[in-house]
């Protein structure tokens, strides 16, 4: 087992950020050639998921989640702790936190158009996310 | 690998409950200190994620799943079967089943504000739910 | 660790394909009796859940992810590249595309009611879809 945590900073709500490469990076230096890479993001208001990373989809992406929680609504959250991201939490608690990727031939084993990525989902700037990736195998 | 069934009796439609400290105490038993749970829950009515465990984010989180599976919709299951539940099987669903938590030093890695949860979503009250926990590592 | 990929053929957008018989034949061919089966679909419009195979659920699911990303709405990807799968791919983000199925005796642990399904939520019909299985356990 080889484990890695992977930071990155977030400048805004609804950020996506393509985590590919990075995640590739970690599962070269853990050697493993047969296996899988399990990721998880160790907070309340960001989720992981795949996706094919072009501006077009992102942003349909981002209108979809409004729809579950939209902008406008009144969010018990916000009104017990004036934090004003109660729609980040419930975004973040219907995409989910975790996700697992095969490894073969040292490589992950994602689709073409299909790419890791981080859901910056926080309303509040200027977040440092982490990220633990644990690469199994031989 | 060490395995062991969480077993939880639920009372209401929407009930979340708090797993956190259950899986917690089956990773001491474990005795794994650098690995990761799997968790899996065995019915097609409740689903695994996690949030903060906090009234007002989880009251937010009830109304947006019933933004996609409204009470008052007409569910093909239900005219079938006769069951009412049908909002039950597409929360679940789309929630997920599944969710696996990095192990370091024999702790969960959560985040500070990040609890592992069961949220029960079907209409039927008075249910034993099974989440199968799966430990691996060293 | 045992390898397979299931390739499934498509014919239509909203087809839930029934794995559950297939993935339990990968884990027959490994071997292994008590760990788990980790599945990962490799295509940004298509996704991995559980559910109760009947089908009203599954119709009431197919109406479940239209109220996120309706038809009728104007997606920046269609718009960009002509493709019309702009929901397509929101869809498959929302529901992920990987799950971990727990095994023992050699049998998968789902619950009575709960299968382990392939969504096909591109547009474009008559698609080749890959789902890596991945055998771990003893």
């Amino acid at each position: 087992m080889f484990r890695k945590t992977i930071m990155i900073s977030t400048s805004h709500e609804g950020e996506i950020v393509n985590l590919t490469e990075r995640v590739a990076v970690v599962v070269r230096e853990s050697a493993v050639r047969e296996g899988q890479v399990s990721l998880f993001v160790q907070h309340s208001t960001a989720a992981l998921t795949t996706i094919e990373y072009e501006p077009g989809v992102l942003a349909d992406l981002t209108r979809a989640l409004a729809v579950l929680a939209p902008d406008s609504a009144e969010y018990a959250h916000n009104s017990r702790w004036g934090d004003g991201n109660g729609r980040s939490h419930v975004k973040a608690a219907l995409v989910g936190q975790s996700l697992d990727i095969p490894v073969a031939s040292g490589k992950l084993c994602c689709g073409t158009w299909q790419q890791v990525v981080l859901l910056e989902l926080d309303v509040n700037a200027g977040r440092k996310r982490c990220i633990v990736c644990t690469v199994t195998g031989e």
